[in-house]
C-alpha cells in the first residue's frame, strides 16, 4: 500500500469516510508560497482556486505579524487590547461611514449567524430570503436557509428562496429583467406574509458566487432591498466569498450597488488562513441588539486574529492587490472572451477582477456538467488548481490569491485553452 | 484624557459600547508567559482565571508549532495533509474507543451546533434537555437553549431546563439526591412527549461550571442519560470548558461518570488561543449525518490549526500537566477547605484539579454576590486574576493555566486569605 493510500485510509478512519476532498484522486499538499502550491512528490501547481490565502500563501508579513503576537499574548477580549480596536477602526474605514461597528467571529458561519440574529431581534421578524442557489454557512440556522448544496436539508417554513436574474441568458432590455426578478423578492414577502411570518432580512452574497457568478442587472439588487426594508426586513451583504478587494473595482462587492446594507459578513480572506470574521454594521443596530442580548465569542478578535487581519490590510495597500485585481482582471477577461470565441463549448464568460468563470453549455444552452468535471482535472493535471459551481456545477471557478499575475493569467489563459482543446 | 481612557472610547466606537469587558476599570493586558500576565503599566497578575492558555500563555512549543506550520501551508481540509489526520488520531486515542472519528470547526459554538444538528438527523427528534443555568454558545440554535446568562432570551418551545443536584446543600442519601433528579429529566421528556417533540438530546458541561461547580451525586448523569436514551435521544457531553486533563483524574470530564456520551464536543484549551475546536463522535452516528448533510468548515482542522492542537498534546504529556492538576488541585482543596473554617463566609469549596471554586454564602445560607464581587476586585488590587459564576454569581471561578504549580498555589490561597479578611 502506498503511503498516499495509507493516508487517505487513515483519514477515513479518523475524520469519518464522508469528510470531503476535491478531485477523485486527492490532492496532497505540502507547502505554499506566493500563488503556487507544491505536492509532497514536489510539483508544483498554479492555484487558481484558493481565496483564503488572499495576499498570497505564508505571507512573510503576515505569518510574521502572527508568530510575533502569538508569542506575545493571546487571549480574549474582554481586557483592553490596542489590536483588536486599531484593526476594527482600519477595517470599518473601508466601508460606508454609517457601517461603523465590527463584530468579530471566527468564521463566516458565525458572521452569518450573529447577522441574522441581529436582523432577527431588529426587524421582530423571523423571515428570510435567499437566494434559490446560495450557501451561507454550517449551522442550523443557516443549514435552513441554504439551497445551493448538492443534498440540502428542507428549506425553514420562515425560508423563501429567490431566482437571481443573469444578463448572460437574456437580450432584452436589462431593466425589464431586474424589475421582473425584484418582483419575485415581491412576492417572496407576500408569501411569508401570508403565512404570518414577518421578514427579518434578505440574505445574499453580492458576488453570487455559489450561484455562478450571473451578470446581475443594475436595479435588481436595489429594487429587491426596497420591498424588504418597505416590510421591515433588513439587508445582510455576505461578503465572505467575494470580498476584500477581490473584485478589482471596489474594496466590497455591495459597493457596486446603489444601496448600503445594514449588515455586511466577513470570512475567509480576513485572516490569510487564521480563521478570523466577523460583521460590520451600524451602532444603532447593533445597540438595539445588545440592549436584550449578550454576545461573546472567546477567540474571535483575540490579538492574534486582530494582528492577522491587520497584517492583511497591510500588504494589500504596500502591494496595490486590489489594484492588481482590477487590471489582472481586465487582462483576463479579454483573455477569456477570445477562448469563448475560439471554443464552442464556452457559453458566457463571468465574474469581474480577480473571481471569474466560464460557463460551459453543449449544444441548445444545455449546462455541460460532466465536460466541466473532465476540464477541472484536465488543468490539475496541467498543474493548475480550479473548481466548479453554480446550480448544474458547469462553471470554473477561479479565484486565485490576489498576487496573481499577468504572466500567471497567461499560464492560466494558454493553459485553459490547452485543456479546452483536449477535452 | 489619559491614553486608558482613549482607547476605551475608542474600542466603544469601533466595537460598540455593549462589548463585553472585565472588570468595572478594564484591564489593559499586553503580555503573557506561563501562568503570568502583564499589563500595559508593567504590572503583573498570576492568572488564576484563563483557561483558553491551557498549557501556558505563549508556550514556546506551540508558538513555534503555529510559526513553522503558517509559514509552510495553511489551507483547507479538502486536500490531504498529515497534520490533521495525526492529530484526529492522537486525540481520539484520549477518548473511550467508540468515540473514534473527529469533525473539526473553530469554536466551541460551532461544535456544539453541530453536534446538536447530529444528533437531530440520528434521532429525528428536536427535543433538547439542558440543565436551568448553562452556556454552550452562542448561534441562534444554542442561544435557543440558553439558561445561564443575565440577558437569555426565552427558552425554545423545543427546550427543557432541569436543575442539577447539588450535594453541597444535602444532608441526605446522595442515592436519593440522584434519583430524584433524574426523575426531573424524565418529567422534561413526558413534557416534550406531550408536547409532540421527540427528545434529540441531552446536552451538558460535565463540569457543570456555569451552574457552579455542584457537587453532582454518582449516579445522577447515569440515570439521566439512560432516560434520554429511553426516549430516542442522545447524550453530547460539552466539554469546551472543563476538558484536556483539567479536573485532574481524566482528560475528559465525563469520564468521572459511568457513562459513554454519544458526542462530545470540545473547544478553549484545544489550540492553547489558536481558534481550534471539534466533536468527537461514534462513525455509525457521523455515516447517518453525513449521508444527509454535507458539512464542511474552511478554517477548522487546517494545517496550522492541527499543528496548534498537536503542540498542545505534546506539552501535555511532557510536562505532565494533568498530573500537575491532580496534584496542585489536591493541594488547592485542602487549602481552601482550610480557607473555608477559618472565614464564615465560605459556604462550600467547589470543583477538582485546577477547576475549583469557592461558594460564598451571608448567614441564613443568602449567597453572598455583592461580597463576591468585591473579593474578585481585591484579588485583581492584589494582583491575582479570577471570576466568578454561578446562578447568584457567588461562586469564585478558579481556572488556571494547566503549569500552574504548588507555589501560584500558595499564592493564590494566602491571597485569597488576605482579601477574604479584608472585606
Amino acid at each position: 500500500m502506498s503511503t498516499e493510500t495509507t493516508l487517505l485510509a487513515r483519514r477515513q478512519r479518523a475524520l469519518g469516510r464522508h469528510s470531503p476532498l476535491m478531485y477523485d484522486t486527492p490532492l496532497h499538499l505540502v507547502r505554499g508560497e506566493g500563488v503556487w502550491v507544491e505536492d509532497v512528490d514536489g510539483r508544483r501547481y498554479l492555484d487558481a482556486y484558493n481565496n483564503v490565502p488572499h495576499v498570497g500563501h505564508c505571507h512573510p508579513h503576515v505569518v510574521d505579524a502572527i508568530c510575533r503576537q502569538a508569542a506575545t499574548l493571546n487571549i480574549h477580549t474582554r481586557y483592553l487590547h490596542d489590536n483588536v480596536v486599531q484593526y476594527a477602526e482600519r477595517l470599518t474605514a473601508t466601508f460606508d461611514p454609517s457601517l461603523s461597528v465590527a463584530m468579530f467571529t471566527c468564521t463566516g458561519t458565525e458572521a452569518n449567524e450573529l447577522a441574522l440574529r441581529i436582523a432577527r431581534f431588529v426587524s421582530g421578524g423571523t423571515g428570510v430570503i435567499v437566494s434559490n442557489f446560495s450557501y451561507h454557512g454550517n449551522s442550523a440556522a443557516l443549514a435552513a436557509v441554504t439551497t445551493g448544496l448538492p443534498a440540502h436539508e428542507a428549506l425553514a417554513p420562515h425560508a423563501r428562496a429567490v431566482p437571481i436574474p443573469d444578463l448572460n441568458h437574456w437580450d432584452g432590455d436589462p431593466d425589464q429583467l431586474a424589475l421582473e426578478y425584484a418582483n419575485g423578492v415581491l412576492e417572496a414577502i407576500r408569501s411569508l406574509k401570508a403565512a404570518g411570518i414577518k421578514p427579518a432580512a434578505i440574505l445574499c452574497d453580492t458576488t453570487f458566487s455559489t450561484e455562478g457568478l450571473p451578470r446581475v442587472p443594475n436595479g435588481f439588487l436595489e429594487q429587491a432591498v426596497a420591498h424588504v426594508r418597505e416590510a421591515g426586513g433588513l439587508f445582510i451583504a455576505d461578503e465572505v466569498q467575494g470580498g476584500l478587494g477581490r473584485t478589482g473595482d471596489h474594496m466590497w462587492a455591495h459597493q457596486a450597488y446603489g444601496v448600503v446594507p445594514d449588515l455586511v459578513t466577513l470570512g475567509k480572506p480576513l485572516g490569510n488562513g487564521h480563521p478570523h470574521a466577523g460583521v460590520i454594521t451600524r451602532p444603532d443596530l447593533l445597540d438595539i441588539f445588545a440592549s436584550s442580548a449578550l454576545y461573546f465569542n472567546t477567540f474571535a478578535g483575540n490579538p492574534v486574529s486582530a494582528a492577522a487581519g491587520l497584517a492583511v490590510l497591510d500588504v494589500m495597500e504596500r502591494e496595490k492587490l486590489m489594484q492588481n485585481a482590477k487590471a489582472v482582471g481586465k487582462y483576463l477577461q479579454q483573455g477569456l472572451a477570445r477562448l469563448s470565441r475560439k471554443h464552442a463549448l464556452i457559453g458566457s464568460v463571468r465574474g469581474s477582477g480577480l473571481f471569474f468563470g466560464l460557463e460551459l453549455l453543449r449544444g441548445a444552452g444545455k449546462p455541460a456538467s460532466e465536460e466541466t468535471k473532465r476540464l477541472v482535472n484536465a488543468m490539475r493535471d496541467r498543474g493548475i488548481l480550479i473548481n466548479r459551481i453554480g446550480p448544474h456545477d458547469n462553471v470554473l471557478k477561479m479565484r486565485p490569491p490576489m498576487p496573481f499575475s499577468r504572466a500567471n493569467a497567461e499560464l492560466l489563459l494558454s493553459t485553459l485553452d490547452d485543456a479546452l482543446t483536449s477535452l
